[in-house]
């Protein structure tokens, strides 16, 4: 009895235990990628963005599978990849920012790793950076401004999966354990680091490996295709699928966080696709974005057709997402700055819709529904519990604790209603304490935001500061702050929107429902002070900003 | 019956073939690194060299296992890793050069890579570059200049290996496939790429990848380590024992290739082991060469060590070697220039015995006698047929043909009398027809060379061009030309060592056996013209350079 114990918890326990009923998954991530940036009408309408994109294989994974109408992400990348990787919220995690790619240096406005100067270092700026985990996490105790955390991957290598990683990883700064997918809970790395952009995506530049180009973000584990004409979104896909082969041989379950560079900038053409949008007489810019965008979903058709080839789509969950909304402050990409994400308001770095709403369909062969439609709000922390119960995998232990909520039983159609009603209700906070870039930007940095329902509070924390008033209305809105006055609160500090009356957050409509302020300022309060959020700090006081219930 | 038959040859049946009845292989090559540096006393003698180290662990491994006296690599690193990988000797694959880091860009002198014109472009160079495989192995058919080969990793994997890369792989230039371990048949690669040399061995120096000191051989998959006080050695060790839990826990047999970069260029200090040696009384530069020694010997201590306690000591083969002799042409090294392989004459980049005589031990419990030593010469080809045969693979299929003898019989002691005295007597050759640097060097260029028992012919392809007298003496030889004079055959063209009496090639002896500098001439002629080998060009006749036989 004692001996069957002890193999029963034993070193081949997981590998006999998995044999053929743990379901394979594949991650499929997508870099600074619009909600309305393809054919899929995430939320069922279609809008102009949409027509501006060819991607058959998202609308096949969409039609396969359940399309996730209120998905949200992080305003920038690496809280959405830790909030995955760890189960945090990155109120919780304090990691609200991008890390750099060189350790110690916060990349509050472009940061130290840019040779810019930290925002905070001048005598005329209004604020302070906040104390943040500019690291990133780790799953080693002891590092300096890091989350210590049990990496979601590791729990599912410990319970018998092959884990994959290929594409970017940037969890964490060099120098520190997170900044390398083995120390994850991977197996296998392609091309995973500190960095959180590819120097090129172009193989004919080395995508980055060579004297003129080179920095920290040059591409790794690509040699083989330096010279060559090949795009790196394609390249990884070929990376990718050869991984793959092992464990589809040995029928071991795998992991494969297919995590593309793409479309983040550098804003490259692609040019198997680039003449389709030239052609339907979109501008440079946006044929090239375009063209970035259809090799993504190219990759994912790459995928299907292999699944189906290996006879395993069956058995295969394909979790579609990304990382936050398209960035809508590069003029590389083409268009009007500020009005790329439309019918959403800004992009990139913003908690406006058009920085945190995103495209997210999971196919699950026989438990998710092909072709439903689930309007839940979802969180990036949610995948962890999610992909964890998607495994069977039910008991596990964590150093940090999980904020994140499986969303099987809503993708399954299994949660009763009251559960789905309690679920439409959550509360979903975005919390972006920094200055994005060096140019301070109203309707982009020191915002926060709690979304309840169909209605958003917006936390301008700069409009907090006595003697401050800025506007962040900007792009599509005209002007905001001037609408929103209510009795007793500084003016322009707190906005209102009904989301669901106003998908694009053209109307703050605060001081006509100062009572929805008070009760969502108060419940962002509570969220905020729960997990002692970092805050910016104002100068002239040296005390951090004040809640959004302070203003009351 | 039919069913059963294409299960036994389907996907699974390695997998289960295999469990539990192949050993592990490891296969620890050092890069550049000398036979006489280290305690082993690889020929049953201690040279003072021997003194100047301090390698527990190679002693450790020696004790353990059979030491090879007379192991043979090529002159430089990148035609021994090739020949390991398809079992071709490099006048075959005609691979008898290292492979620039960029794709068509031949090597010969620095080649075009490093920014030097190539050999054979200046109309004062004797010789054009003779026609080779420049960009190396390729695991694809069709790539220019390269040699088309399965390649033996290959093998093991699809025969149920778990095969991991760890450290510097260099069997091709980027922009071709065999530039990446994982399109040579590993399943896992840790910083393998094209280059053949580390930009840095530090982690302060993040392995080069800063933008002063980058270059294409900045070392990739090490970012955790950047900025850390860390040596590579250390680093890479660190990264293969962690690969290997996987396959140890899973009780897959795995075959790890520990490729470490060290003891390449740039020599510097391993700050563990430094002081050992200045205190010792040792020269700077030696100091650091041998601190990197030692820093590789603990490597070796900590997979040995690894081993033990996993249990797994007694099923694990190590194969211990040099990739080609120690660089006898680098200042930063200390010491007195072309003098450190003593008693060996010259090093790297020469056919003379500091080139190309290398330490090697193999580790085979239950079946090569511990402490036990094995006098025939082998040769990088050989470790093709001979992991092959110890991984118990009989039948497998090649695209080229395999010139090595498995040494499985003479390593375990099983061969008969009569074989081993064949093997004693098997002619060894090493063809190096290139200019390795900028500067013509008669002791290192343009030199092939036989070894056939005791007996060593070289050919200094140099003076067999009308006009040219060129003496290869140099560093511990006075002077070897003038010895060596034969009737009826030019001066200086073809000399003649007895290895028994004379390991340091202090000796040419050719005036007094005429006999037997033909019957070699005759013979190493026979085995060039057999593989049409690459032979440089006169520039002044546009042919080919004569084989030795001719100059008879």
């Amino acid at each position: 009895m004692n001996r069957k114990l002890i193999i029963a918890s034993g070193l081949l326990a997981p590998t006999v235990a998995m044999a053929g009923n743990k379901p394979n998954i594949i991650f499929f991530l997508v870099d600074d990628y619009g909600w309305a940036d393809s054919e899929v009408a995430y939320d069922g309408v279609t809008y102009p963005n949409n027509l501006r994109f060819h991607t058959p294989n998202m609308v096949r994974l969409a039609e396969k599978g359940v399309t996730i109408s209120h998905a949200y992400a992080c305003p920038v990348s690496t809280p959405t990849r830790t909030s995955i990787m760890t189960g945090m919220s990155p109120v919780h995690s304090h990691i609200t920012n991008w890390t750099s790619m060189a350790k110690d240096e916060p990349s509050d406005a472009v940061g130290g790793a840019n040779g810019a100067a930290v925002y905070g270092e001048k005598d005329d700026d209004v604020f302070r950076r906040p104390d943040w985990n500019f690291n990133g996490i780790s799953p080693v105790d002891g590092i300096n401004d890091t989350q210590y955390a049990t990496p979601m991957v590791q729990l599912l290598r410990d319970n018998g999966y092959y884990t994959i990683h290929v594409g970017k990883a940037h969890w964490a700064s060099s120098g520190t354990p997170g900044s390398t997918p083995y120390n994850m809970g991977f197996l296998v790395n392609v091309s995973g680091t500190n960095a959180g952009l590819p120097k090129s995506y172009l193989g004919t530049e080395n995508f980055g490996n060579t004297q003129e180009k080179w920095n920290m973000s040059a591409v790794q584990d690509m040699t083989q295709y330096y010279g060559q004409e090949i795009f790196l979104t394609e390249a990884l896909t070929r990376e990718a699928l050869r991984t793959l082969e092992y464990p589809v041989e040995k029928g071991e379950p795998f992991y494969l966080y297919m995590a593309h560079y793409a479309t983040h900038t550098p804003i490259q053409k692609d040019s198997r696709f680039f003449g389709r949008y030239k052609d339907m007489g979109q501008d440079n810019g946006q044929s090239k974005y375009a063209s970035m965008v259809e090799g993504v979903d190219k990759s994912l058709g790459d995928i299907l057709d292999f699944l189906d080839e290996k006879g395993i789509a069956d058995n295969t969950i394909i979790i579609f997402m990304a990382d936050n909304g398209g960035n809508a402050d590069v003029k590389s990409k083409g268009g009007i700055l500020h009005t790329q994400n439309a019918p959403l308001r800004e992009g990139k770095g913003s908690v406006y819709q058009g920085g945190i709403r995103v495209p997210m369909s999971v196919y699950w062969p026989g438990k998710a529904k092909a072709g439903s439609r689930l309007d839940i709000p979802t969180v990036p922390e949610d995948l962890f519990p999610t992909i964890l119960d998607m495994a069977g995998i039910k008991k596990y232990e964590t150093v940090q604790e999980v904020d994140g909520e499986s969303l099987v039983p809503y993708i399954t159609g299994k949660a009763k209603p009251e559960a789905v009603q309690k679920m439409m209700e959550r509360p979903v906070v975005f919390h972006y304490p920094h200055q994005w870039k060096v140019v301070y930007k109203p309707e982009v940095d020191f915002l926060s935001t709690i979304i309840v329902g169909d209605w958003k509070l917006v936390y301008v924390m700069m409009n907090a500061v006595e003697g401050q008033s800025v506007d962040p209305g900007r792009g599509l809105v005209e002007s905001t702050a001037a609408m929103s006055d209510i009795p007793g609160v500084r003016s322009g500090a707190l906005e209102l929107y009904n989301l669901k009356e106003d998908i694009g957050e053209l109307h703050n409509v605060a001081g006509k429902y100062p009572e929805k302020v008070k009760e969502l300022a108060k419940e962002l309060s509570d969220i905020l002070r729960q997990w002692d959020a970092s805050m910016p700090v104002v100068r002239k006081t040296a005390l951090p900003v004040t809640l959004p219930d302070g203003l009351l």
